[in-house]
C-alpha cells in the first residue's frame, strides 16, 4: 500500500466540493429523533456501490446494486429506524416511491438517487411521512448539514461518525470524505452498517468502482461487531469531479486507492469502536500471510472470536485463544513459524509460549486500542487489518434485554 | 434417518459389556479435583476417531489420529486440567510417556492405548504426576467406575454427562453407552469438547469408522456453543465385540447408524445444555434443504448467531435475526418460501411475517428446551439438526473474568 500524504479535515459526507446534506425528523423513528437524511450534488457523479451478500436482503439493496455503478447519480436518501427489510412487493413499491419523491423535490431523475434504510425488520415504511418530509429536507441542504445527515442515519450508535481528508494528485487537491452508523440497533433487530463517501475528484466509474470493491474488501470487509452479516449493509461511493482533479493516471490512481484506504479504514475502526457493548477496540494486524486472503482470513477469525473478545473486556492477555482462532481459520501457517505480538509484548513465537510479565501485560490491555499483531511466517510481506471491539456485559444487555 | 426401538440403559461408558473405568486425583488440576480418567477392554477393539480441524492442535490429537482407525485398541487415557497444547516436541513426549505407562499398567501395547488432554493451553503436562497415578487408577477399574471416569473428564462443566442405550439386532442385543465433556473451561482457555462411545457390537474397523465420521458429521459437527473450535476435540468410538453380536449385514448396519445417531446427538443436547452461561438450550431443525450440506450450513449459522442466542435469553421472538442468519448461511432459499417456526409458532411464512401473539411466544420461549424449525421449501424432506444454548451474561462472566 502506498503511503500518502494528507490532511484531515472537517466537513464528513459534504467535505468534497459540490456536496450538499442534511436531516430531519420524518416520524419514522417513534422516539421522534432524527431519521431521515438527504445528501445532493447538482453535478451528476460517477458512483460505486457495495453490498450485503445475505440472500435476505432489504428492498434498498436490491434497487442500489441494479443502478451501480453509474455515471449519473445526484443523490442518496436514508432513512434509520425501519429497515425494509423481508417486506415484499411492498417493500420494493415503497423503494420506487421514496425516489420519485426525491427526485421530484430535486429535480432530478428518480433513477439518479440511491436509497438506503436501517432499522427494524419485517415491518413496512410509514412511506407517508417519507413523502411528507422530503420536500422541506430537500430546500434545507446546505454544506453544514453534513453534521445532522450523520445524525439523521444512526440508531444506537453512540456518536457520529465522520471523516475527510484532503489529499493532492498531479493535477490538483481533491477531498474525500464520508459518514458511517452501524453497530448499534433500534428494536434489537440487525446490526447495519451504512457507508457514505464522497468526492469532488473526477474519476471514470469504472475505475471507481474497481478502486472501492478492492479497498471495501480490505477495510469493511474485515470489521467485525458480532459476526452477523446484516440485510441492508451497504457502503457507497460519489465522485463529482468538481475540483476540477482528474483522477486517470496509474500514479494518481494509486494515491486515490491510498487515500480511499484511509478514509474506509478510519469510519471502520470508528464503528469498532462503537460498537455493542464495547469497552475498547481492537485491532487485528496479521502480516506474511501465503497470500492477502489467508491474512484475511487469520485476521477475521481472531477478531470474530468471542473468546479472544471477552478476553478482551477481561484485559486477559490468553495468547491461546489467538492462536486457535487461527488455527481454525483456514489461513496456512506452521504452528512453530507463527508470532503473536499482544499490545506490543511477543507471547507466542519459535513454536512455544514466549516469557512475559502477565500482570504488566494485563495493564496494557486496560486501554482503550488494542492491538493484536500476528506474524504468520511466510516473509511474504503480505499484511491485512481487522477492526473489532471487545465483548462485554452490555452486549449481552443490548441484544436481550428487549421483551415483546 | 431409520427409526428404531431402543431402551435406555445406565453405565455410561462402561454399559457396554467388556468395559471397565475409573477416574482419581492426580494432581494436575490445583482444585485438587478429579482429573485423570482410564477406560479399558480386555479383548482388543476395532475403533474409530472423528478430530478437531484445528491447525493449531493438541500433542494427543495428532497421536490418535495417526492409530485410527484400528483393531487393536485397549484403553483410553485422558487427563483434565492441561490441554497438553501447543507444548512442541515435549508434548509429543509426553503422551508417549503416558501411553507407555498405562501399557506397563494393564500389559497391553502402548500403542493400543488412545490418550487425550482438556484444559489450559500453552502449559507442559505435569507428567510425573500420570506416571505415579496410572498404576492404582489401572488397578481400580470396574464397570460402576464409569460414573468417576465421566467426572473426571470435567473441567468446568456442571454436570457429568452419560447416555447408554441397548438395541436388538438381527443376531442379538447390543449397547452403546458414552459420556463427554464440554463447553467448560478450566483456567478459561478453550471449550474442548470428548466424548467417548463404547459398544460391545463386533463390527469391522472400516464400517465402524465410516459409520462414525457420517453420524459425527449430523450430530458434533452441528454443535456449537460460542463458534470456537478448539485445539482438543475429539470423539472416540471403541467396538470389543463381546456380546457376541457381529454388525455386517445391511439392516443390521442401518439399525446400528441409528443407534449410533441417538447416542452422539443425545450426548450433544447434554453438551448444549451445560453450555458456559448457558439459562437453555436451543436445537435448531432445518427441514427441506437442497441437500444435506445446504440443510447444515443454515442450522449452524442460526445456532451460531450470536444475535438469536442472546434474543433467546431475553425471550424475545425475534425471527428477522433467524432469518438474517439463514440468509447469510450459504444456504439456498427463496426469500418467500422459506419458513421460520419457533417453539411451535409460525413467525415467517409465504414471503412475509405471520400473524402471533408475541407476549404469548414470548412466554413459550422461557422454557429449558426450545426449538426453532426452518423449512427451507425444496421439498428434499433433507433434514438437520444444530444443538446450541442461549447467550448470557454468565457466558461473558466465565470468559472475561479472569486476570493474570
Amino acid at each position: 500500500m502506498k503511503t500518502i500524504d494528507f490532511t484531515i479535515v472537517s466537513g464528513g459526507v459534504a467535505a468534497a466540493s459540490g456536496f450538499v446534506a442534511n436531516g430531519c425528523k420524518s416520524g419514522i423513528k417513534a422516539s421522534g429523533n432524527l431519521d431521515l437524511a438527504l445528501l445532493y450534488s447538482e453535478t451528476a457523479c460517477t458512483a460505486a456501490g457495495a453490498f450485503t451478500t445475505n440472500r435476505v436482503r432489504a428492498a434498498c439493496v436490491s434497487a442500489n446494486e441494479a443502478l451501480l455503478p453509474s455515471n449519473s447519480i445526484h443523490a442518496i436518501i436514508c432513512n434509520a429506524g425501519n429497515a425494509n427489510a423481508c417486506t415484499g412487493a411492498r417493500g420494493d413499491r415503497d423503494v420506487v416511491t421514496t425516489r420519485e419523491s426525491v427526485g421530484k423535490a430535486l429535480n432530478v431523475p428518480a433513477d439518479s438517487v440511491l436509497a438506503a434504510s436501517t432499522g427494524v425488520i419485517g415491518e413496512f415504511l410509514p412511506i407517508e411521512k417519507i413523502e411528507t418530509a422530503v420536500p422541506a429536507l430537500a430546500k434545507s441542504l446546505s454544506r453544514e448539514g453534513a453534521d445532522t445527515f450523520a445524525k439523521s442515519i444512526m440508531t444506537t450508535d453512540t456518536v457520529q461518525k465522520e471523516y475527510a481528508i484532503e489529499v493532492t494528485l498531479s493535477g490538483g487537491t481533491i477531498r474525500l470524505g464520508g459518514c458511517c452508523k452501524g453497530a448499534g440497533m433500534i428494536h434489537p433487530n440487525m446490526a447495519t452498517m451504512l457507508c457514505y463517501v464522497t468526492t469532488d475528484a473526477a474519476i471514470d466509474s469504472h475505475d471507481l468502482n474497481r478502486l472501492h470493491k478492492r479497498t471495501v474488501d480490505m477495510t469493511y470487509n474485515n470489521l467485525t461487531i458480532d459476526g452477523d452479516t446484516s440485510t441492508n449493509d451497504m457502503v457507497l461511493i460519489l465522485a463529482n469531479g468538481t475540483s476540477g482533479v482528474t483522477v486517470s493516471s496509474e500514479e494518481d490512481l494509486g494515491v486515490f486507492k491510498a487515500a480511499l484506504f484511509e478514509v474506509y479504514n478510519v469510519l471502520c475502526a470508528k464503528i469498532a469502536e462503537d460498537g455493542e457493548g464495547a469497552t475498547k477496540r481492537v485491532e487485528v494486524n496479521v502480516y506474511n500471510g501465503k497470500d492477502f486472503a489467508d491474512c484475511k482470513k487469520a485476521a477475521k477469525a481472531v477478531a470474530n472470536s468471542n473468546l479472544v473478545k471477552c478476553a478482551m473486556f477481561g484485559n486477559d492477555p490468553n495468547w491461546g485463544r489467538i492462536l486457535c482462532a487461527c488455527g481454525y481459520s483456514g489461513a496456512e501457517f506452521a504452528p512453530d513459524a507463527i508470532e503473536v505480538i499482544l499490545a506490543g509484548v511477543p507471547v507466542y513465537q519459535n513454536g512455544g509460549p514466549a516469557k512475559f510479565d502477565a500482570p504488566e501485560l494485563s495493564k496494557k490491555l486496560d486501554s482503550p486500542v488494542v492491538k493484536v499483531d500476528i506474524d504468520l511466517g511466510h516473509k511474504t510481506e503480505i499484511h491485512a487489518v481487522a477492526h473489532t471491539c471487545d465483548f462485554s456485559y452490555d452486549y449481552v444487555k443490548i441484544n436481550a434485554e428487549y421483551h415483546t
